[in-house]
C-alpha cells in the first residue's frame, strides 16, 4: 500500500535544533549587558517570526534574523567584531558534523529496497543537500524536496508531483505541527517520532481530532512497516 | 515533440539583475571612505565566490556575503547603523516591485496550452515563489523547480523525475552558462535570450561547441515552436 515514504531532516534523520539554541545561547551572552539572556531569546524569536514570510525557513534566513535583532537589542552598538562573530556562528550552523540519530541508518538500509524514499525539508535547499552528503546517507535517498512550508496544500501538491495516491504516501518526523497533522489532513499517513528539542514555532500546534502513531524511537519503525 | 518548457526566472520573466547591481553600487558609495568603488565590487564578488558552495545563490547568501565583506573592508569599523542598512537593502530585494520582461505574458498565454510549463531557478525558493506572485504570472507554470545549481547532471536529474525524454525538454534562459549549454550537453533543447545586465559569475563561459539559438526577444520563441 505504502509506495513512497518521506523522511522530514533535521532532528529525524540527524541532531540539529540543539545547534541553533547553542547560538541562541552565545548571542544573548554577547548581549547580555544590554538585556537578560532570556528576553535576547523573546526579541530574536518575535524578529524571526515577523521575517519568516520572507526569509523562508533555514540557517541564513536565522543569521539575518539574529543580526537584525542584535543591533536593535544593542541600541544600534552592536560592533564589527560582534557582526563577524554572529556571521561565523551562522557559518558554523551550515559546516556542523552531522551527528545521524540513533537507528536511523538501520531502518533505511532495511527498507530502502521496498519503498521510494524522499528527504521533505523547509530548510534551504544547499544547506540540507549539503547535510545529507555529509551524513553519507544520500544514497538512500531518490531526492530531496524542498518545500517553502508544510501546509495541507504543500502535501497535497507533492503527492500529485510524485504521481500516487494520498493513502501510497507515508511521512515520517519529529514535529506534530508540519509532518503528522497536515499530512493527515490530507488522507496519507504519518508517523510521529518526536525529538527532546523542538523549535518553539513548531510547538503552536492548533486542535485536532486525527489520530496518530507515535514512536519512542524510530528503530519501532520496521515491525510497523511489516504490518502495513 | 516538445512536453515541458523550463523558464529560468530572474532576468528571463522579470527583471532582477540591476537590483542586485544598485544595492552593491550603494554599499560602495557606503564604504568608499576605506575602499574605491570597483576596488569594493571585487572584494564583494570574491567572497561571493568563497561562500557560493556554502550559501548557494540567492539574496540571502548575497546579504550574508556583502555583511562579511563590509566589516572586512572597514576594518572592523561597520557600525550598527551601516548593519540595518545592508539588512534593509537585503530585505528590498526580496520585496522589491517585480517588472515583468517585454512579451513574457504574451507567449506565456500562447503557449500554456500546448505545453507543460516550469520554472527553473537557482535562487533562494521562498523568494523565487514570491517573486513568482508579486508577477502574476503563477497561474500560467505547473511548478518551481529549485535546483542547487545548473550543471549537467541537475537537468539530467529533473529531466527524469518529470518522467520525459531529454528531446521533449526545452529549456529558456538568459545565462548561456546555466540555461543553455549544460542542457544542451544532457541531449535536451535550450534556446538563448540575453539580458543585457548579467552577473560575471555567469559569464564565465568554458570552450564549447555547441549550437544554439539566440533570440533577441523572447517574442521571437512563437514562430520557433510552431516550427518544433
Amino acid at each position: 500500500m505504502i509506495k513512497i515514504i518521506g523522511f522530514d531532516a533535521d532532528d529525524t534523520l540527524w541532531i540539529n535544533e540543539p545547534y541553533y539554541r547553542d547560538m541562541e545561547h552565545k548571542i544573548g551572552i554577547m548581549l547580555s549587558e544590554y538585556l537578560p539572556l532570556e528576553k535576547v531569546s523573546e526579541k530574536l524569536f518575535e524578529i524571526e517570526m515577523k521575517n519568516l514570510k520572507l526569509f523562508g525557513y533555514g540557517a541564513k534566513g536565522f543569521t539575518l534574523s539574529i543580526l537584525e535583532a542584535a543591533v536593535e537589542i544593542s541600541g544600534g552598538q552592536l560592533t564589527g567584531a560582534q557582526t563577524t562573530e554572529i556571521l561565523t556562528l551562522g557559518k558554523n550552523l551550515l559546516t556542523t558534523p552531522i551527528e545521524i540519530l540513533p537507528g536511523v541508518e538501520n531502518v533505511l538500509q532495511q527498507i530502502k529496497d521496498k519503498y521510494m524514499l524522499v528527504v521533505i525539508t523547509k530548510g534551504d535547499l544547499v544547506d540540507q543537500q549539503n547535510k545529507l552528503e555529509r551524513s553519507g546517507l544520500d544514497h538512500y535517498f531518490d531526492h530531496i524536496e524542498i518545500v517553502s512550508d508544510k501546509q495541507p496544500v504543500h502535501y497535497s501538491r507533492l503527492i500529485d508531483q510524485l504521481q500516487i495516491k494520498p493513502e501510497e504516501f507515508l511521512m515520517i518526523g519529529n514535529s506534530l505541527k508540519s509532518d503528522v497533522l497536515p499530512v493527515l489532513e490530507v488522507g496519507a499517513n504519518a508517523i510521529h517520532v518526536p525529538y527532546h528539542t523542538t523549535w518553539q514555532h513548531e510547538m503552536q500546534v492548533e486542535n485536532h481530532d486525527f489520530e496518530y502513531l507515535t514512536l519512542q524511537a524510530i528503530d519501532e519503525l520496521l515491525p510497523v512497516l511489516e504490518k502495513k
